[in-house]
């Protein structure tokens, strides 16, 4: 595929998605780490006309200028940014303005992309926008969710997706040896920073589990009152149960004795045999500890990943999110891409069911914080 | 008018405040006080379904069962209300829908007129119901000036639209002698229960201004430093100042060095003949001390109303928001529609240029949290 | 009595009252609106080293430059003043210097007493911290009896005082007739500022109760779960009640079934003969509601004190504390004692057991915020 | 030294480290993380009676029921525990009844000694009460001085301490070449759970300086506007920065133009040779980024250490606090020692001036949030 065929396929993949929507869906911000929809599909296209088309693109007039500060997120390098609570109140523009600014962008890159088709540093540039145009799109389906499923109605996203009902499709363990591990990206193609510096370390030899646990399961750890015994948890993670009455995985809801889920297809009864999702890090840990097992970090799970069957939740790790050795961050607003955010924050490995295809690797490290669980979560063990 | 054609004006009049709006606007619940435009839409209808359709016409049905839920405000008796600080996250139904819901409920107004055309308890429901409505036309007006204002790009709601520009028509005082008045509403038209109990109050001999602050008079205060000598301020207005960085009225941005204000047809300078608005109690008291004069009293207020040129500003008193002797609210689900609120508020005379008209009389009492000044409010001296 | 003795008695009678306590117990701050012991003990001798000594004794020097800014209390205008909510956090300098501090002031006041014997503005001002002396040993036996409150042991203040135990000496209701009051402090011995401005008031005929409610008669309200039926409370009060699960007055525990509460004595079941207190004004609200009468006004409490047994409990009226007619401020510091404090407080009148002896008149006005019972308040109801 | 004596050794120095305190000192919890003094002396104390006294020596009677529950800290598995936040509020038992306790249950600790010379497990239980006590030793320093220092008039702990002082004795960096190396404690004396499963690491070179950042160099990253340049912080640090107005350390004050900084021997200039300190990991992080050079990790500390002069402030590694592989919490009580709070925190190495002699080695792993401040930490550098 041509780099402007890909960059095309990427850009429409992010209106398809949100094909599904009501105007009125574009708006809202529930929470303080949701986004409305309306601003991830600005805030993509923001970033091509900031990095690309100002810079590379001869006598390019912005669309408009208050964009830069609506629509920029967490860029301190390129100018004041909308205070991230209050998103959810930016009525105008509208969202067909919105999706004018889009084409507008669009056909500006077409030329761009005629222009510089030699231009080995548009390229990257371009490939970096259309990686974070499709993490944009996970979190614009999970925060399409967050925003649906707190609607006491229910509301149906598509009744054609069921990323819920996902099966394990493999069983048992795998054993992976000592000995010393090359960790971190090294190959050609795209990666983030924070993959970079590919490096030595040692692994003791593990056995890691080749299923994630299933809402079966999990269903043990709630029925041996796991929520309620403080042995289990992490004292952060006890005081975050106690503090938000927390007593089951988000988005379900206990409805006359029987487990239900809000899924993107509705309220649905949970399915036993699907994989558990939408887990804190202190869910997982409570659950492994429960289960006299551990999460795995993510060295081992990048070591084991070729034996495994993964990409259809995000796996909790028991590493937190920090630099690799020589990580050095970018100057300029792209340094503060990754590195600034590592702090306070548990690395998860794989990938979800609404990772977008290709947008997935062994190397690759998403990280939230421990509490965190509206994205497509899940949990694999190690054994003691 | 027929109580028919009342009926259809007083709803016509909710949507053409609407007309203005794109359906992006009606979403949003920027801060808990503020209801998003949809919301208001909704709610009055819900009324009318409730307390009318429901009781007293045959073989109703609701339109959704959900939609009492959703669209209840703080009527406690009437089932489980939604929790009002997340009314900005409900995005379906959609804004269509909502308008339908009320044609819906006319259509059978419209049959429940014609069947009861001589009952007289449901007549009066009907004009409870109109008067809510109105109420609620007049904060969908602030509270869409309230989204809109806080958008960093200002929107015009309408560029017809120039309340913010009234100003005073008359000058001077009117002196009010000693002597027991009666307070209260007593007529026939019309009344909230809160202004009911008509009653005697004795005064002493008063000096009432009969004009209202202006923004030229009020920039005097800013400018003698007003907003940062204690000594004109109430101890929790003081607090209110120093803790929200207050240094202007509502809505007031100091454009390099000149004071604009956000009004509905957009950003605009300050204009010195103006009467001030978005004014907070704690404001009004600190003006007046500074002023070396006073507010006045809710009685007193009402007792001058006939001689004062009043109606393009709600006026606040220096009277808390307290039941009249003989108060005793209604049972059930109307009984909490004034009572309860009976605390920790400031009295309102007047009405404002957004109350629709035949919505004021002298003996109305608004009332609000000393802080809030998202309403047109403004100031009337009194001599000490 | 001399002023000189009047004077010592005064001083003694706060000695006194700490005399029962352990170093310790001096210290803690465990709320914002509770202060510290010691806090009392060396702000009422500031009082009149600042007020007096300064100002009136020639040569005086002041007793240590850092506690005019560690023990003023709210008066802005006297320099900068310690946040209040850390006063519970400084622990030097130790109690025994704060008792040094009184000593000092106590002999250069006998020293003014001398020089200034024929001073009328002198012994104004000496009155005047009297009384404010006085004031603070009210509000410095309540703080202690949080203070030790708060602690799960439940320490003995003094085993000699039971306060809680009282109870009521006479019965029936009086009968008020309409008719135009005098409302306000006309005489001459001492009074504040807030009680200035002798006015008239027309009142409605009323019906009072001569008995405050007891344990007995509020524990029906308890049991009639009138905290679990919102239709008793104030929308304000509600909220109060379900944010706090409040189920009871302060200082009650309810052990294995039976009510028990903390008094100055320790921990002791509670009398069904005594009179309630620790009771907010949500609380009386609540209960009047249910007993379908309701609290007095200021200006009716006033009216038929003389023929009220009154004086064992702070009762709650149904007033705003706000100013009489013609309140003005003095200028200066002291124009900071009442006046900025009237908003968002109700007003109680009479006296507690815990108010000193000839602190009390038929016109004082003590006020507090409504969800406030940490003082000993009670309830008197009017008929409807 | 024989057990016994070891054991009167460590009892003897907390109450050492009290002996300049007033009994006022021992009351105050100012914020969350800091315990009262008398809090400590009590816990500590505690720990030998329900670990040691009550369980092995017969016929012990527990010196007050009610202090298992007052002086607890986070044993879910010991009874109910006392909020944390509210120590402060404790006045009773007396600080003299507090010592009563610690000689009573040291009186019977001689008795256990005596009887179980020869028993293991006792012995590696007062090991691990004797450890414990040590490190409340330290934190009882910290919080001392942070309850001194939050008063404006700057107490004196001791005049003849001056830890602030201290200096680097060494200069220049050390290089660690390529390799695997063990990590953890592997030897015999005391060590705690959170050191054990010595285990393998790969680590590649690095360079590591044998000087901690001083005063001076500090003051440089300062007087760079670094507290006001966003590139240098990670992004929760930029929050806690901008949200607190922090621009120096903790208990530095900028006194007319000139840098002070509050030490146990009161407020003293900031001394430009003297090692910094009281730095949060954020402001290490953020100095480090400014400096070109990074934090080690604590692997490359551990395996760097003795070749390090180390022991004067505690120093921040760019590790989060996890656990080790192989790492399992003993069952009961004494499995919440670590295990819980393996989430959200950063590691340190090394020992501060307030560390207790013996109570320091390569291994030991301490830990706190990185906003935290108030122990003697320090910043150690690594080459990019």
């Amino acid at each position: 595929m041509s780099l402007s065929e890909h960059y095309h396929t990427v850009r429409k993949k992010t209106e398809t998605i949100c094909s599904y929507l009501h105007t009125e869906d574009y708006i809202p911000q529930p929470v303080d780490f949701v986004s409305p929809p309306k601003w991830h599909l600005a805030h993509s296209t923001w970033f091509f006309e900031t990095f690309l088309l100002t810079p590379y693109l001869p006598d390019y007039r912005v669309y408009n200028d208050d964009f830069g500060f609506l629509f920029n997120s967490y860029y301190n390098n390129v100018g004041k940014r909308v205070f991230r609570a209050t998103r959810g109140n930016i009525t105008r523009p509208s969202v067909a303005e919105v999706y004018s600014y889009r084409q507008y962008v669009d056909m500006h890159m077409d030329l761009l992309l005629q222009l510089k088709s030699g231009d080995a540093t548009v390229h990257e540039l371009i490939e970096l926008g259309l990686q974070h145009e499709q993490q944009h799109q996970e979190l614009l389906v999970t925060d399409i969710k967050y925003i649906l499923g707190g609607n006491p109605i229910f509301p149906v996203y598509s009744e054609d997706i069921n990323w819920e009902a996902d099966q394990n499709k493999t069983s048992g363990f795998v054993t992976i040896p000592e000995g010393i591990y090359e960790i971190g990206h090294g190959g050609n193609g795209f990666s983030f920073d924070n993959e970079h510096g590919r490096h030595k370390v040692f692994l003791h030899e593990f056995t890691i589990a080749n299923t994630l646990v299933t809402n079966a399961e999990y269903l043990e750890f709630i029925n041996a009152d796991g929520y309620s015994n403080f042995n289990y948890w992490l004292d952060e993670g006890w005081s975050w149960v106690t503090e938000n009455k927390i007593d089951a995985p988000l988005y379900w809801y206990n409805v006359e004795g029987e487990w239900h889920n809000y899924t993107l297809a509705g309220l649905q009864k949970v399915d036993p045999d699907a994989i558990v999702t939408h887990i804190s890090f202190y869910e997982a840990a409570a659950y492994a500890e429960w289960k006299h097992m551990r999460l795995p970090t993510e060295f081992e799970w990048e070591t084991a990943a070729a034996q495994l069957d993964w990409g259809k939740r995000w796996e909790w790790t028991h590493s937190a999110y920090l630099p690799y050795p020589g990580f050095a961050k970018p100057d300029g607003a792209l340094g503060e891409y990754n590195g600034k955010f590592m702090i306070n924050k548990m690395v998860l490995r794989g990938a979800s069911c609404a990772t977008p295809k290709g947008h997935s690797r062994t190397t690759y490290r998403n990280f939230f914080h421990a509490a965190e669980r509206w994205q497509f979560t899940g949990i694999r063990l190690v054994k003691l």
